[in-house]
């Protein structure tokens, strides 16, 4: 017997056998001294929960419904690039094992796959996706990818607001290699500039997502500050992830463990969703995120870890095997429902205050 | 001149050797990675104690009452499971060396031994005795073990809530043996979906296992959030253990060193006790669970070891040494009696608060 | 250049390899586990200092009156025992050191040389002295002695609270040797029973000793919870050591750091002095708890290293030293006298909350 | 791609490489046990930050006014002594250094090269400095360096108010050679005892050296209790800067991250500028120090080491180079300006409370 159906250090060391060093190090590090990379981690198996007893736990429903749609799992799968450096088959693997496992796949605008095609095979199977936006200098071709998105189907835009500039990153190698072809995928023939990221970014760009998408739900990630989420919640953002982006823009910025709670207490009653990414590699992981206040997590290392060692099916059993682990995390805590975590108030020891300056 | 009579750590190492692998595995292992079960024993070293001088200590007294019946020391024989594992005279050498030792016993369902063998011989030695119940999803089969249990003396029986499904412990091994002789020799023929414990208790369940045995008081086992402990009080509960199933359960739980005031205080002035389970290996433990609410506390796997080091001697050893060294310590912090070590109000260092989410 | 004129971690190892092994651990050791043995020296570091500036520091005196006697220094001798231990002339040795620094000696009643004799070298040297009383099952017997201490010229007399029974100490060996004549030089010859500590002291014990000695104030050393300053005051205590005894009683008492702020509030403004001892190793240390609240502090083993090592020279070597010390400290923290520390309040991070239960 | 511009570590190795062990060890040695020493270093490592997003950064300005004066960073040299021992052009090379990067200089009295000179480097290249003063028991000595400053186009005075005594520092060694040619370069021909720093210096010595000067403004250095910020204010200092002399003067003085949100809330609204200094490595560091309130930092060891390792050149490298590190931060953390970053208010977990006795 094994202590739970997933081991995510088992599954990151054999990817890191499998991969090309450049590939596995992009995908591992962390900026600067990496110190946010590992405290995402350890915060949260510092949370020690008080579990609910005698309740009745004979059927536990591990499912959620996102922004609308029906989804079998609160375990997401966070926009990440480039899914070609992991695995020949790219983001359309991903997709499908996603879809298999009935969680929400998010594509990231660094897709080395045709969003057509990843929305064809997510189609086939069923599966609810939402596409990453990454604005970039050139707006116009910022809303095209958007416009296309929709078209393919996606059902909300992830804006990811935390990268105004790139995190600077020491495992970072020259010797990475992304063909244009995987780069340029969906762009097309685009010159540098045009792709920089936007660093003039602000709140109304929710609003200009939105509209230019012919109305889909905006989520805003990068989300650590209160104030920031009680902006976005002004804003009409459908939702907000708590994100550090993995330890890869400002290190030293809180690990998202300690900033979830505040943020939940300033989303609440709002109606804006309030997600997390960041270090969660169990399903007692996920249960703590459930119980510090988020309505689902999203995954991102893992995924890719998983991509690479077993292709579409290795992405369909770690995302079961999560969901299986957390479904075991709940009767044991005493929760019949994702809400009920959260309405369980479950104690939580280790969290440290904060303090504003 | 050693530090202490008992020295728990010994007694296991010595065990270690004795038994077979797969049968220490079993008793020594916890859920997870085993931070719960690590956490527990921490806990309490943390646990700085501010003790009380200048008061008479020439007579300190540590015995008890306990649910009506009077009792040599506060370290009572928590309910643990298969003791033919560790000794071939089973839960009947424990049961003696419990009684010899003035210490309350409590048998588990999961005996090794007949109930009336075990009873016969609590009897033949004054011992008072407590039965530990599983809901099993065949009630019927579960009020009948209820019954038995009852009829051979039972002072109360102790709900087990904290197990609707079993946790995952990866120390246990396909090759731990226990004969169908010994498993069932209680419940006699039974297909396993009858025995399967039921998720479905409720506090409801407190009140039918007090008509079913005819009035006996019910104790819940596996208490930590407070509000469990209130509706415990609610639903009639004689008396609460605060207990994560000695790590066993839901890893990441709360050390029951941490989660005991709270649930001290909520039960505070209610008349249903407060005990306490989890990771005590020293009288200074035992001192410091007193001061921080509990009225008695449970030992497993230290009187595991003793048992199958020496049998109900050693059983008997290992709890007169621990009740001598507790009484060393009262008199140490100024402590006369059981009751007035809470009394006594020494401050303790080292608890973290509790955040709710 | 050396960073201070005192390194008591060097004095130490010189003494361990001086003594008979058993002399050493007699000295060294403390109860159970030794953690509050070990707390007692790390609390003091862990507490951090907030200087004051710009304060004419061109005079700084490390004087102070000490119930009606002025002394050079805050650091007082702690009451040990058996000096003859760790040095052919014993106490007399010790209290010559003493005085020889203008520092206050406390003679134990384990005296390993003849109380006049002790008297006379400190009358020699213009010391004061103190005597420390157990109060043993034979109270004349306490009354004599006390007597004999107050005819001798003591100033006051301590009262040791904290061992209505003797810790029990690992290290303690049954080839450390102190022969009768060492043993009961000053008692003659007793039975064992009469010389056992009395386990029924109270309060009330306070006004009996200063009633036996012909009114001397009585210290009450051994005190770490706040409600029990609070009743050594209300029974006449001239004052309160917070101590554990070294950290060879309660193993898991408090460190004194952390115990000292609350009992220094409870004492405040009512005339009884609040002194120190436990873990003091440099003028930095000493710094610290005039810091948070004592008036004086008290040294132990560091005199015993100092005495095994040098003898009378040694002593007043290194009280002058942790004097030369402290004022070095003093000067840089912007203080100029004793009581300035403590009215300068300075700011100190990292003294754990208490907690009652 | 490397994770910083500037790797603090890597050029105190190479320093101390470089330097004769005696120089390096008293550039880099702290008080006592080097607790301060150490822990001003890591407490800005266990500042964590939340950054803001959705903030227009495409413009990101670190310039700030200080006094008066522009300046391209708030970066700032701090003043340290003897510079020749680490480059033989000394002050007039870190001079040159600090003005190419935009950066304050502030010359400390015991420039090993003629105030004269400095300033005419600081002249040429445009740059604006201090100067640093201990007050020295010839008074009039004093104030004939504070004119002939002032003449050389100082823009402001530093009162150092934390060295009424020298701290002791273990690594000082007796090989330190520094010539009268540099030690008295300035000062001519004094004995010993006109040199010594005055022990009596109080507020009062603002107002004199304001008037002494001519009328500079006058920023006191040593600044760690709020109560001491609040008398600078009160008697008028234009600003005061929140350090333990980097670890060399009281051992266990608190880390400057610690101290600093208290005195900056004890000297907010006043007008008078809160500064910052001790262990700051990186541009991260300098994001948290003006998160928890400072306006500027001041940098000593590192501005040592890059002396050493390259001239102006190398002083100008680093500073230039943490600039931009800070201001890659700063788009991270989405602050626009150094004023902003405090106007941010990122909350910052780690910080412990203050206990005053």
């Amino acid at each position: 017997m094994t202590a739970a159906a997933v081991d995510v250090a088992a599954l990151r060391r054999q990817a890191r056998a499998l991969l090309p060093a450049p590939s596995y190090d992009y995908y591992a590090g962390g900026s600067g001294s990496e110190r946010t990379l590992r405290k995402n981690k350890h915060a949260w198996r510092e949370v020690w929960l008080a579990p609910r007893v005698l309740r009745d736990v004979s059927a536990v429903d591990t499912g959620i419904e996102l922004l609308g749609a029906r989804l079998r799992t609160p375990v997401c799968v966070a926009p990440t690039g480039f899914h070609r450096l992991g695995h020949a088959e790219g983001e359309v693997a991903t997709a499908e094992g996603a879809a298999r496992a009935g969680a929400l796949f998010v594509l990231s605008m660094r897709s080395t796959r045709r969003i057509e095609d990843v929305a064809a095979v997510l189609d086939a199977h069923g599966g609810t996706w939402w596409f990453q936006v990454y604005v970039m200098d050139d707006r116009e071709l910022t809303a095209a990818m958007v416009r296309r998105a929709a078209a393919a189907g996606a059902r909300a835009l992830v804006l990811t607001a935390d990268t105004p500039v790139v995190g600077r990153k020491r495992r970072d190698s020259d010797e990475l290699e992304i063909s244009d072809d995987d780069l340029l995928v969906n762009l097309g023939q685009v010159d540098p500039q045009q792709m920089a990221q936007a660093a003039d970014l602000t709140v109304a760009d929710i609003g200009w997502l939105a509209q230019v998408s012919g109305g889909l739900p905006v989520v805003v990630k990068g989300v650590l500050h209160p104030d920031d989420a009680v902006a976005c919640v002004a804003a009409g953002a459908a939702g907000v992830i708590v994100s550090n982006h993995g330890g890869r823009q400002l290190d030293q910025a809180l690990p998202t463990a300690w900033a979830l709670p505040a943020v939940a207490a300033a989303a609440h009653g709002s109606g804006t969703g309030v997600y997390v990414d960041g270090g969660l590699r169990t399903g007692l992981d996920v249960l703590a995120a459930l119980a510090l206040g988020a309505q689902a997590v999203f995954l991102g290392r893992p995924v890719l870890w998983a991509l690479a060692c077993g292709g579409a099916a290795g992405v369909a059993d770690l995302l079961t095997g999560l969901t299986s682990d957390l479904e075991h995390a709940m009767a044991l805590a005493g929760a019949r429902t994702v809400p009920e975590v959260a309405q369980l108030r479950l104690a939580a020891a280790g969290l440290p205050g904060r303090t504003g300056t």
